[in-house]
């Protein structure tokens, strides 16, 4: 509490153009304001949200810019009323916000809070549309109301989820995007009952996180499905049963699900952001009633398409965006289910490295090997 | 039942080739088989799935044959097995079959039943994968397993719903298809809640049916969209509470309608077949829960598309056939609904006619004041 009501100059990676290595930098993190926390991040993962707005392709990204929206921290001070959160509580900022009092979150229907996206959605904060933080004057915009890259950030207090302080920060950092995104798919957007035949296209962290919930849902036939068979050795620890290599196969990978399962399958996920992948599980749903959940995110002007035939012969088809969680009131209690051991959260966590050695950690997103690389913040 | 285990010659109207005028011919109609009854067709209404394939356009459909799906008409004789309608019950024939021991039928997630779906999709009947019509021994094609444009048909048993001996077969035949559809699309399929706001695109019987049944289902705004202004007069009396043409407006309809409702509707219905004004029926739907339902039927090799972002974003896309309605089980509990005068079945027909002036009836289809025409089969 040292810092409060003053200007805290830390080391972050900043993201000064598309595709150019991130910088670490001495970088001002002004004070919250009202409605406003300030938060000490101790670990942060990547994610791919990260890397595409990195690559310069999201037309709506903005440099310079500190990247990173999946992290655990510990509050450092706040801004006028907030009230939820206090110095010293150990907590995950998610760029999934939840004011409680919007038309979105009153719906009960949805998870996307709408009230502070006019400002998350152009890297500044509401109060003042402006930022937090700035090198010597320049500011530097957020990224997704969360910027993790960064040893303190400010984000709003309605996307400050307040954790168990037993947590362990280096575990549960990974609960601010790609698991809960995979669990909450099948458990609030697709809602698979018990039984169910799964297929999930892409068995990256949030597929794999897919498998999960969907073992979890009791699914009976769990069908994994990526062009590098080298995951199929990791996935069975996640509850994949059965795994198709598309490459092994000349016809569409809709027709040879269709063949595997007698008819289609009951519920299909499409974890990678293909759209060809997202038709081809759509169509490999059973006629009557499979439903297919887009999960990956597609780059930016690409479109899905089908022939309305699929959907009139009863498949339907979603999407989910942080798995459907309500992220202040959902985020604890699967941190809560972590700690009882009742989800995975470990077995995701392929490497660790330090806040310095960002830009080998966005090397690694491509390799094989990774799922997800947590970095020490303060190393 | 002078007729039982005989050949009947009768007038039917038989589609010889493609977008030529139907010829009014004495047909030979077999006797039932094994699980099959013959049904005197009373009453015919046309409807545009015949029109789509006498048109030529369907991919699928075969030459000669006798078209027709929307009838009414009393069971004159039945095959060996056939125990749930006799000689003299009173009959809908249903193209969407229901066995209640399939797949899909014990599923109780669909309608879709599969049973006789391998013959009536070739034109034949399930027992020899035969026609039962023919004309001088050349046999004519079945069509949706109905074929209602004759004054006798063969039909599976799976395929006719029993009702009640005190309904006007003149009015009920609508219960064929038409009405139902529009009907289930907003109570099965999209289950409408109370409160919703609704659009509907397209308003001719299946668009006027599906605001009759969010009417009735508590929706507080009915947002009619058509092409024919003059269709917001008659529309009103089934429950459209606000209009839009949209050639009345330069912006894209969906944000015509986005801008009018503050965000969008919660449910929207493409009752056209056009495959751009599905995209628009999608786009159109709040984001975080706005659910779009495909009710037209496109042409053969058209696609639907859209920016997976709109699914991501909360948007859920689906279709339906006959609304979802289990055909023997529902249509008998419509029928009643129609005579406790629950739901309209009049108001829909505008135009009566004879089978021999079937030609004069696909004509009026194209006209602006036509909705249904039913034809005396017999007259
Ligand atoms: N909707 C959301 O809220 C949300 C949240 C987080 C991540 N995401 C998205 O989910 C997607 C997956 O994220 P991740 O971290 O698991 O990614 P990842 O790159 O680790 O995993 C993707 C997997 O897909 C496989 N793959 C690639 N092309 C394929 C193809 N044509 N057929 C089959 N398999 C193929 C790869 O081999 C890899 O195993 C990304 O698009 C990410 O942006 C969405
Ligand atoms: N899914 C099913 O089970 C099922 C069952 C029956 C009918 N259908 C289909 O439903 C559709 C509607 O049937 P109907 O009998 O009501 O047809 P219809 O021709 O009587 O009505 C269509 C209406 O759409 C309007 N329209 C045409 N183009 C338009 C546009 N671009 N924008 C707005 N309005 C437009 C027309 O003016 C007309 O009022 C057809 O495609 C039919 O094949 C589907
Ligand atoms: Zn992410
Ligand atoms: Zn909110
Ligand atoms: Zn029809
Ligand atoms: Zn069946």
């Amino acid at each position: 509490m040292a810092f409060e009501g003053q200007v805290i100059t830390c080391k972050a990676a900043v993201a000064y153009e598309p595709n150019k290595p991130l910088v670490i930098e001495d970088v001002q993190v002004a004070p919250p304001q009202a409605g406003e926390v300030r938060i000490k991040i101790l670990y942060t993962a990547l994610c791919h949200t990260d890397a595409y707005t990195w690559s310069g392709k999201d037309p709506e990204g903005l440099f310079p810019c500190i990247l990173g929206h999946e992290a655990a921290g510990i509050v450092e001070s706040v801004g006028e009323g907030v009230t939820e959160v206090k110095p010293g509580d150990h907590v995950i900022p998610c760029y999934q916000a939840e004011c409680k009092e919007c038309k979105f979150c009153k719906s009960g229907k949805t998870n996307l809070c709408g009230k502070v996206r006019a400002a998350t959605g152009v890297g500044v904060m509401m109060n003042d549309r402006k930022s937090r933080f700035s090198i010597n004057g320049t500011p530097i915009y957020h990224f997704m109301g969360t910027s993790t890259f960064s040893q303190y950030t400010v984000v709003h207090d309605v996307s400050v989820a307040k954790i168990s302080p037993e947590a362990p920060l280096e575990k549960v950092c990974l609960l601010g995007c790609g698991v809960p995104t995979g669990l909450g798919a099948v458990w609030n957007t697709a809602k698979v009952e018990a039984g169910s035949i799964v297929a999930i296209f892409g068995l990256g962290t949030v597929g794999l996180a897919v498998a999960e919930g969907a073992k979890a849902a009791g699914a009976s036939r769990i069908i994994g499905i990526d062009i590098d068979s080298k995951k199929y050795d990791i996935a069975k620890n996640f509850g994949i049963t059965e795994f198709v290599n598309p490459k092994d196969h000349e016809k569409p990978i809709q027709q040879v699900l269709v063949d595997l399962t007698d008819g289609g399958v009951d519920y299909s996920f499409e974890c990678i952001g293909n759209v060809s992948v997202m038709r081809a599980a759509l169509e490999c749903c059973h006629k009557g009633w499979g439903t297919s959940v887009i999960v990956g995110v597609a780059a930016s002007g690409q479109e899905i398409s089908t022939r309305p035939f699929q959907l009139v012969t009863g498949r339907v088809w979603k999407g989910t965006a942080f798995g459907g969680f309500k992220s202040r009131s959902q985020v604890p209690w699967l941190v809560e289910k972590y700690m009882k051991k009742e989800i995975k959260v470990d077995e995701y966590i392929t490497h660790n490295l330090t806040l310095g050695e960002i830009n080998k950690a966005f090397d690694l997103m491509h390799e094989r090997g990774c799922l997800r690389c947590v970095l020490d913040v303060h190393a």
